[in-house]
């Protein structure tokens, strides 16, 4: 399957001031997808004969734990640094994140050479820590909640100028993680269903705008935690509905729906699932022993809730989006 | 590059029972290359930025730990088995194994429908244990020596009349074994160097069965634990030297050389490279945290010899056999 440019223009909150233009199209998604393409990985899907059998589906995940930064953020984080102007680029980048942004965005400005300010709960693995400093991003902490974060961090942009890079909500984020299903079409064919992972919502609404343009028929699902399942509450109640500090294992998936997220998964997601902590503390260890490749707790989910309702998926082409692979080793949920 | 059979023929003991020649040649290798296809995965080969950046080689990781039955001894267990006639296979087949040959027998067993008898050490880890019946093979524990294995299986071999596939030492195994090598070379152009774990010398044999007849420049190394060191101290003292029991983290390595592995070794491996145990621990966590994959203590020891030995690789071309991926996950050695 070709990239062609869609037919959807979909509005985007802040479209004008970091696009110039109203409207997200898929044009974007095809920037995106030139501009980050040296810098990202193109990864490998892989199955698995043991899942297929045990869900009774034909499963392909997409396997973004071998990502560049070991995480699909990667592709929004180059698409936004790759693409400022050396105006806008000359303070550098800023922005909080509960870690796989923090470190992709720090990745995506060392290779660009310019500085980037992260805000990071204290409570964040250590492992996703050391891996932004390693990246040479400056972390400054906050307490694990929505209202502590934001608080930091104004003031840490306030003082460094830098350019605020949302971790979801920033259209060209949304955009640079578009490539990921633009590229999953390309690699399988005839796909059903697409799930993955919500919690922001950056991927789910990369994954609707590349899948709405260019093929609408495949079902979208979104799956998070039971423990923080604000996106199915707001699918429900017909708005956002925002927790301030939901606690998980997930720890990618604690974040709320903002505008722009929101935009999307109303329109396009046709259901959000939910699995239990256990289940997807099951689900990760399952796909470590089964399939051999390390994945965090946040992209079990997915697999977590398909195990849970194989009903909904036999005999389905299913894709699957394996978020990211960066796990502390020295915590293992199940030991 | 195509395989063509090859110039060099090998004496292998018990060649002429088993395949009614007396040399093992790189037909061999052909023929269980045919034998198997449809029964193994053709295994992706990985590559790490960071870990070419720490070394200063350019590494390509052979990652047999996504194999069937989760290790490169499904390539010798399925062309025993499916090279069996019905009159040799009409009492299924029997072993002895640290673990995945007793997986991969079972395996190949299963697929053709006859038993499979495995002795195994009790300390085996529960995992490979609870595979081995997941595959329908029937288990029979021995304590963990060499001598307590022999034991046993005679018994167990006398009792059950199944043909006896040996972990290592068959001939029809190391030619199995071979194809591994044989897809290596067809996947990566150029290579001067590879290295892969030594136990009881399977991998190396068929390793050097391909690489002597198709690409006799390359240099083949062996990686052992400085604590089960008996290819090292063999290859200096120019005879098998046999541990009964030597105690390491990587439980697939403790077996001696035979005489036909033994006969590759002595003929085409440079060099016997070994590291501590520590040494393999963190190699092995380090695969995990910065590849995301599973791999087995046996697999970490090739890494953990180059990141000791670095100069010893800089700037060459190096293909690593990461050799399986069957590991305890409640039992990970850094915890």
């Amino acid at each position: 399957m070709n990239l062609k440019p869609g037919r959807e223009p979909i509005k985007c909150q802040g479209m004008e001031s970091v696009y110039g233009s109203a409207d997200l199209t898929f044009e974007h998604v095809l920037q995106a997808r030139s501009r980050i393409k040296e810098h990202i990985h193109q990864t490998p899907i892989l199955t698995s004969n043991y899942l297929n059998r045990l869900i009774g589906a034909e499963i392909f995940f997409k396997c973004e734990n071998f990502q560049k930064a070991g995480a699909f953020k990667v592709r929004g984080a180059c698409n936004a640094v790759f693409g400022l102007t050396e105006q806008q680029a000359r303070f550098g980048v800023a922005t909080h994140s509960s870690g796989n942004h923090a470190l992709s965005l720090s990745y995506a400005a060392g290779r660009r050479g310019i500085p980037c300010h992260v805000v990071m709960p204290r409570t964040a693995p250590e492992a996703k820590k050391d891996a932004v400093r390693g990246y040479g991003g400056i972390i400054t902490e906050c307490d694990p909640s929505t209202s502590s974060r934001e608080q930091v961090f104004e003031r840490v942009q306030a003082e460094s100028g830098g350019e605020f890079v949302h971790p979801y909500n920033d259209p060209r984020v949304i955009a640079g993680q578009a490539t990921c299903s633009a590229e999953m079409l390309e690699q399988v064919e005839g796909l059903d269903t697409l799930i993955a992972p919500i919690g922001g919502g950056g991927m789910i609404s990369g994954t609707c705008l590349t899948l709405s343009n260019l093929a609408p028929s495949i079902e979208i699902i979104a799956a998070e935690p039971v423990q923080a399942d604000d996106a199915a509450r707001s699918l429900l109640a017909g708005r956002i509905i925002a927790d301030d500090a939901p606690e998980t294992i997930a720890d990618g998936l604690k974040v709320p729906l903002k505008d722009n997220t929101w935009y999307f998964v109303q329109r396009y997601v046709s259901e959000v699932m939910t699995a239990s902590e256990q289940e997807i503390i099951d689900a990760m260890k399952l796909t470590w022993k089964r399939m051999k490749i390390v994945i965090e707790p946040s992209c079990a989910v997915p697999l977590a809730t398909m195990l849970k309702y194989p009903e909904r998926f036999r005999g389905k082409r299913v894709g699957v989006v394996i978020t990211g692979g960066n796990v502390d080793l020295d915590q293992l949920p199940w030991i």
